[in-house]
C-alpha cells in the first residue's frame, strides 16, 4: 500500500484517469489528456511505445526491435500531466474505481481507458497457442527471428532430406496485410541472403506456404490490387498461396489442414486474425466477441459510466472499426476525449471512423495500396508505404535508423541483423525428430 | 553420425582445421587460414562475432546488440574456404582429434586453435556467480540493461527511503577499463536521462561506487594519466572511487566489504578480471592459473601436438600478453601462423605481443590513452578512442549505426535505446524487501 500513496495523493486535487496500455490507442488518448492537462497515470508490462506493423521485419532481420520500440518515459517528456508505471494488472474493481497490480498495488482511478490491445486469434484452433509464431508483440517479432535462424542453423548440418525439407517449409497462415508482407520478406531473405550466408543450402529448396481460409489475399482490397498482390507473391516471389484453405491442428512437428493433408514443418507462423487480450475479461467487464470489450458508439463500456474502451480491444457497437494502428489512433483519441466530456458533464460524442486508406508492402518496389480512394501498385504505392511507416514512426532517431537501415539493405539486398540474442525458450529448438517422422503428402 | 558425415567427408581431401570460439582471437585466426585457403570449420554457441569492448556501451543504453555482433556468417561470405557450425563442445578426445558437441556429433580435426575466451573471475568471493552482472559477453549486456531499466521504475514507485536508497545504489567491482568506462557511462546516464524521464528521482540520490582491489584505478597506465581518470571521475561525474577496497561477499541484497561494511544494493556489476571459460577444463587439455590452458610460446598447448590456443584462454609461457582485444588479435593470427607452419613441417614461431597502445574513456570528451608511446588525455584522447572503436567494429553496417548512435547520443545527452526486451531471469527483479532489511553503514 505504502509504494502506492504517491500516486493516490494526486485524486484528491483533480479527476485522474488512467490510460491501460501503450499501443496506438493507449499512445493517442495520452496526448489527447496531456493536451488538457489531465493528471493521468498511464500503465502498461512495458515500458515502451511498439510500432507493430513493422514487426515482421525485426523477425525477418531486417529491423531492431529498439527501433520500432520507443520508451514510454521519452515520450513523457513533452506530457508534463502524465505519469507512467510499468506493472501488470491483476483484475479490476469497477464499482470501487480500483485496479489491482500483479504486486498488490491498488490504484485508483477517476476514470478509465482500456486500451491493452489484442494477441493472435486461435479460432479454438489446437496448438496455436503454443506451437505457433505471432507477430503482434516486439517480443513475438524476436523469438521468431531467432527461430528461424535456428532452423538455418539446424538445416545446414541436416544431411536427411525430409528432415532438410520440413526444417526448410515455412507456413504463414493468414492472407491479410501481416501475412502478405511476412511471406514477401521470407521471400527476399531466400533470394538475397540464403544463396550468400548459407552456401551449403544452396541447392536446397525452402519452400514459402501462404494459408488463407478465404477466397482471397487481403479481403478489403479493391479486386485490381488483390490479384496485383497475389501475381506478385506467385510468379514474382515464388510464394505457394493456398486460398480456401482451413488449418484445423498445429503441432511442435507441423501443420494439418481441414482436408486432412499434413505439412511438416516447425515454423507456423499465425497471422490470422487478433482477439482481445486476456486482461480484457480479467478486468471484469462485459465481452463480446472475441473476448472484446463491449462498447456502445461513443467508445464507453456497456454498462459502466467511467470506463471507455478503444483499439484492439474494443468492439464498438454498430461500428466497423478495422483492426488497424488508424483505427486504434483515432478510437485512442475519441476515448480521451469523451473522458474530458464526461468529467465537464458535456454529452458524449459517436465515434466515427475516417478511413485513410490500407497499404501493404509485399518486397523490394512492390506494394499495393489504396488511398484517398485512390488505388496504387507496384513503385509508387512501395515509396507511399516507407513514407507513411516513417512518419508513423515515435522518435527522430528510430526514425533516423530506420530510415539508414532501409536504404542499406535496399543497397545491398542484405539482412544482417542475424545475430541471435536473448534467452531461448524451449519452443525454439526445431524439432527435428519430430519432423522426420511426418510424411510430405 | 549421418548428420556429421558433411563434415568429415573433407577430412580425406585437405588437412582440416577447426577453429573454436569467434571472438578476436577466433576471428584473426580464421582470417590467417582463409588466407592460405586452409579447409577450415570455425564454431562457436553464438552465431556472431561480438565487439565485447561496447557492452558498457549497450548495458548503458547507448547501443544495441546486433550493432556490437556482427554474423559469422556474413564474414564468411569472403572466406570460402571456411565453414561454420553454430554448436557447443561437451568435450574432446584429444587423442583421437576428435571433439563432442552437446548435440552428441562428433567432429574431427587435423589441427584445433581453441580460442574460447573468458568469463567473469570470480576470486573464490561468493555470490559473484550468482549474484552479480558481468560485461564478458552481449547477453551480459542485454541482460544488465534490463536490469538498471527495472531497478529505475521499481525505484519510481518505492516510498520507502531506505529501499529507494539502496535501488539507487550501483556498485561496480574492478577498476580497470571496463569498471571505469562503466562507471562514466552510468555517470552520465544520471546526469542527462535521469532528470528528464524519470521525474520522480530528481531528488533522489543515486550513488554510483566504482571499488577497486589495488591502490589505484587503470594500472597499466602512466601515473599522469591515472590521475587525471581518477579526478574526472569524481570531481566531474561523481562517482565514489574506493581504492585499496576488497569485497568478501555479494548477494542480492548487496555487497559486503573486507572491512565488514555491509553496502544494500540489487546492482553489483563484476569487472574485475577473467578467467577462463569452463570449456577449457572441459576438453581435458593442462590448465593453469584462472583455468587457462597452458600454451608454450609457440602458442602450442603444453603437451599437445596439434592443438593451439589464443587469447583470453590461453595463458603464455614467458609471455605477458594483456588480456586485451589486441592479444587476442595478435594471438589468433599467430597461432594459425604456427598451424600453417606445423602442417608444413617448419619450425615454429614465438609469439611475441606488439603493444599498438591502451586507452580508456571516461565519459563525453573524456578519455586516457597511451599510443605509441605518447600519453593523450581529454578529448584527444577522447577522438583516438572513438576513431580505433569505430575501425574496429566488424562490418560497414554496423560502423554507420554505431557512428549515428554516436552522434546522436552527443547531440541530444541522450540514451534512447531503452526499452526493456527479452525474457526476464529472476535476477532482474530487484529483490526491494532484501535491500530493506540491509543497512547503510
Amino acid at each position: 500500500m505504502a509504494v502506492n500513496a504517491c500516486y493516490n495523493r494526486r485524486v484528491a486535487e483533480a479527476p485522474r484517469v488512467v490510460v491501460l496500455g501503450a499501443g496506438f490507442a493507449g499512445l493517442h488518448a495520452v496526448r489527447r489528456l496531456a493536451r488538457a492537462s489531465v493528471p493521468t497515470l498511464w500503465m502498461d508490462r512495458r515500458n515502451y511505445h511498439a510500432f507493430l506493423p513493422l514487426c515482421y521485419q525485426v523477425a525477418t532481420a531486417g529491423l531492431e526491435p529498439q527501433e520500432i520500440a520507443y520508451p514510454t518515459r521519452s515520450i513523457l517528456r513533452r506530457l508534463p500531466s502524465v505519469d507512467f508505471r510499468l506493472t501488470e494488472i491483476a483484475s479490476a474493481q469497477p464499482r470501487e474505481r480500483l485496479l489491482v497490480t500483479t504486486d498488490g498495488d491498488r490504484i485508483a482511478y477517476d476514470y478509465l481507458i482500456v486500451a491493452t490491445g489484442g494477441c493472435a486469434q486461435d479460432f479454438g484452433i489446437p496448438g496455436v497457442r503454443d506451437a505457433t509464431f505471432g507477430l503482434y508483440d516486439v517480443e513475438d517479432a524476436r523469438r521468431l527471428r531467432n527461430h528461424l535462424l535456428r532452423v538455418l542453423e539446424r538445416a545446414v548440418v541436416t544431411d536427411d532430406p525430409d528432415a532438410r525439407a520440413a526444417l526448410l517449409t515455412f507456413v504463414i497462415v493468414g492472407g491479410g496485410p501481416t501475412g502478405v508482407e511476412t511471406a514477401g520478406a521470407l521471400a527476399e531473405f531466400r533470394r538475397h541472403v540464403l544463396p550468400r550466408d548459407y552456401r551449403r543450402l544452396r541447392n536446397a529448396t525452402m519452400r514459402i506456404v501462404l494459408v488463407e481460409a478465404g477466397p482471397d489475399l487481403l479481403p478489403p482490397f479493391a479486386p485490381r490490387l488483390r490479384a496485383r498482390a497475389r501475381h506478385d507473391l506467385e510468379a514474382t516471389f515464388h510464394v505457394e498461396v493456398r486460398t480456401d484453405t482451413r488449418v484445423s491442428a498445429v503441432t511442435a512437428g507441423g501443420v494439418t489442414f481441414a482436408g486432412g493433408e499434413h505439412l511438416p514443418t516447425p515454423t507456423v507462423i499465425w497471422a490470422a486474425g487478433i482477439q482481445a487480450s486476456t486482461l480484457a475479461a480479467r478486468l471484469g467487464l462485459p465481452t463480446g466477441r472475441s473476448g472484446r470489450l463491449r462498447v456502445d458508439a461513443t467508445l464507453r463500456v456497456v454498462g459502466e459510466e467511467r470506463v471507455f474502451a478503444a483499439g484492439d480491444v474494443a468492439l464498438v457497437d454498430g461500428v466497423d472499426v478495422p483492426q488497424l494502428a488508424q483505427g486504434a489512433i483515432q478510437g485512442g483519441w475519441h476515448a480521451a476525449t469523451n473522458v474530458l466530456r464526461a468529467r465537464d458533464g458535456v454529452p458524449l460524442l459517436p465515434f466515427r471512423y475516417r478511413n485513410k486508406g490500407i497499404m501493404a508492402t509485399i518486397g523490394r518496389s512492390r506494394a499495393v495500396a489504396t488511398i484517398a480512394g485512390w488505388n496504387l501498385v507496384g513503385w509508387l504505392a512501395w515509396c507511399c508505404w516507407l513514407a507513411v511507416h516513417l512518419v508513423m514512426l515515435v522518435g527522430f532517431r528510430n526514425r533516423l535508423v530506420v530510415f539508414v537501415n532501409w536504404v542499406w539493405n535496399y543497397a545491398t539486398y542484405d539482412r544482417g541483423l542475424r545475430a541471435i540474442l536473448g534467452a531461448s525458450p524451449p519452443v525454439e529448438t526445431p524439432p527435428a525428430a519430430q519432423t522426420k517422422t511426418g510424411s510430405v503428402p
